[in-house]
């Protein structure tokens, strides 16, 4: 997980190797998760044992002050999961708070981790500089990579799907399983990096997709809303007129057109807007026809779901009891190779 | 709780105000801790509606890399308490690593307190110094007021019995509960001190008894051992020789007399002692014939509670359920307060 959420790790204790990834439910999920995490997940379940948690612990290290909309946030995004694919009978998919054992597992690992470790993590200077107008100065923000460590070792996983920005939080999960491995015995595989190869996915201002720079194309966004941020994307630029040829490699929609476009159209339309032969409405258009089958059926599950949230709220109760079995088998390792008190009556 | 253990706190919710107290088990009980704490957790058990805890996870922020013999630690602790008096038909005597509340709430206070609360704590930069030889700079071994408002919160208890070295703790864990009570709702009572005037009890050496300082005259000490401490305690050293009039200001086995012996003999020995009227020997002796009467009863209760762990470890299960209960409910009342998600299946 980096601050904006995905993690995974696989193990090859069971005949599948395990695999965990989650995100924080600060808001809707757009189409750079859809295609940099949600697609791989849809894939993942086929071939490895896969939790996904819904983090909503570490959505309260940068939104403690902010939690208004963190349930239904929650219930969101476990609806924004299923519609992309995501099946119940075939993964694990959880809240985070659900399973106190990540509590508990953050907390015994807190005694080992020194502080010298949390106070290089790249992120943690840069998130407080980057975000402004929220106090990041707190425990639990520092401790952030803790946690991380701590939902990422309880299910003893062995591998983890990261992105480029996500090496470091990685490395010092590996750093807090080798310590915890030295000091009491070996317990926790140090998880490897699986990386996986994701499309750029640009906001509609050409910047980096989030929610926070409001740039976003949710998964939840009706069609006409959808249409209406495309048309109003910016393009390169430098092409002013119908009639000036475009840049393609400098233009967002272009990246768009790379993540959901057919490998035809991708071609065509690099030739055709280098010449003027398209014009950016066009071009636009031409993207909107492969963007919309993607979404429709989401949207349209999406839609199901909404009106069977009894159904959703099974599922993550059923999902929390699976992760709960596996964390507590987690736990019961760890308080004995650190001779905690075994509790007779749990 | 200090580092060394005792905290306490009271509530009036119920009938009778809630008392929350608690030791690291981290070595034996010894005579300064029944003068200065189990005495009067014996007496508040009538009084109150009290917690005592073994804080085992407290035990980790200094005694992470040397937890072989936590586990007998705990079980020792436990017979120590009974054996002192402690009746579990009247108080909650639990592990604190048996009821992961302590561990959830933790987390969640952890995401809104400041580091520079944590780091100004006097205690923090003390030990730091004071300790030497094992690496105490750890977030855990930071977040010990964390942990520690934790334990307190979590049985939203009012009153806490404190020593003035625990000021400064207790302090802190107000800051947090307001904080949190301005953040999301008034969930806790900001807990006030209980403070409790026990006399001075000094080791072996003259210096503040510890099992540390290898000073201490422990509650599972044998009679003999006690004797043999006793005799080669340290006076007051400007009396060399018997007839040399002594200082009881300056004597450690005075205080020890404050602490055990009838005012009588009090009385007699700050007489005799200044006119060398007794001698050393004598009235050492005359110590151990009060001390050994508070010592014999409670030494033959942990010979019998020695020989019943079986039901030890019941006592201590009960507790756990009992306490659970408790903390579960006041988890309840915050995670509501911090809109995170309620769980069905729990």
């Amino acid at each position: 997980m980096s601050q904006d959420g995905v993690a995974g790790a696989a193990s090859s204790t069971g005949e599948k190797p395990r695999v965990l990834s989650g995100f924080r439910p600060t808001g809707p999920m757009h189409i750079g998760h859809l295609v940099g995490a949600l697609e791989n997940w849809v894939k993942l379940q086929s071939t490895h044992e896969c939790y996904f948690a819904i983090c909503d612990w570490h959505a309260l290290t940068s939104e403690y002050a902010n939690t208004a909309d963190l349930r239904s946030n929650v219930i969101e995004m476990a609806i924004d999961w299923l519609a992309s694919g995501l099946d119940p009978e075939r993964c694990v998919i959880f809240v985070q708070s659900h399973v106190k054992e990540h509590a508990e597992l953050h907390l015994l690992l807190s005694m080992i981790v020194p502080l010298s470790w949390l106070e290089r993590v790249p992120t943690y200077k840069e998130q407080q500089q980057q975000i402004t107008g929220r106090d990041l100065t707190n425990y639990g923000f520092l401790g952030y990579p803790v946690l991380q460590a701590a939902d990422i070792l309880v299910y003893r996983a062995g591998l983890v799907p990261v992105g480029e920005d996500q090496l470091a939080h990685l490395e010092l999960c590996r750093e807090i399983a080798r310590r915890f491995n030295t000091l009491y015995g070996q317990v926790f595989p140090e998880p490897q990096g699986l990386t996986t190869r994701a499309p750029r996915v640009p906001g509609t201002d050409g910047r980096k997709m989030s929610k926070s720079y409001g740039n976003a194309i949710s998964l939840s966004d009706p069609k006409e809303a959808v249409r209406s941020k495309i048309l109003t994307m910016v393009t390169d630029p430098a092409r002013k007129r119908r009639s000036d040829p475009g840049n393609p490699d400098v233009c967002p929609v272009f990246d768009l057109h790379k993540a959901f476009s057919s490998a035809a159209t991708v071609a065509r339309v690099d030739v055709e807007c280098r010449r003027a032969g398209i014009g950016c409405v066009d071009c636009k258009n031409d993207l909107l026809g492969h963007l919309e089958p993607v979404l429709a059926p989401i949207r349209e599950r999406r839609n199901e779901l909404q009106v069977q949230r009894d159904r959703v709220r099974d599922i993550l109760a059923a999902g929390a009891q699976r992760a709960r079995r596996e964390a507590a088998a987690t736990l019961a390792l760890a308080r004995e190779a650190m001779h905690l008190d075994p509790e007779g009556c749990r």
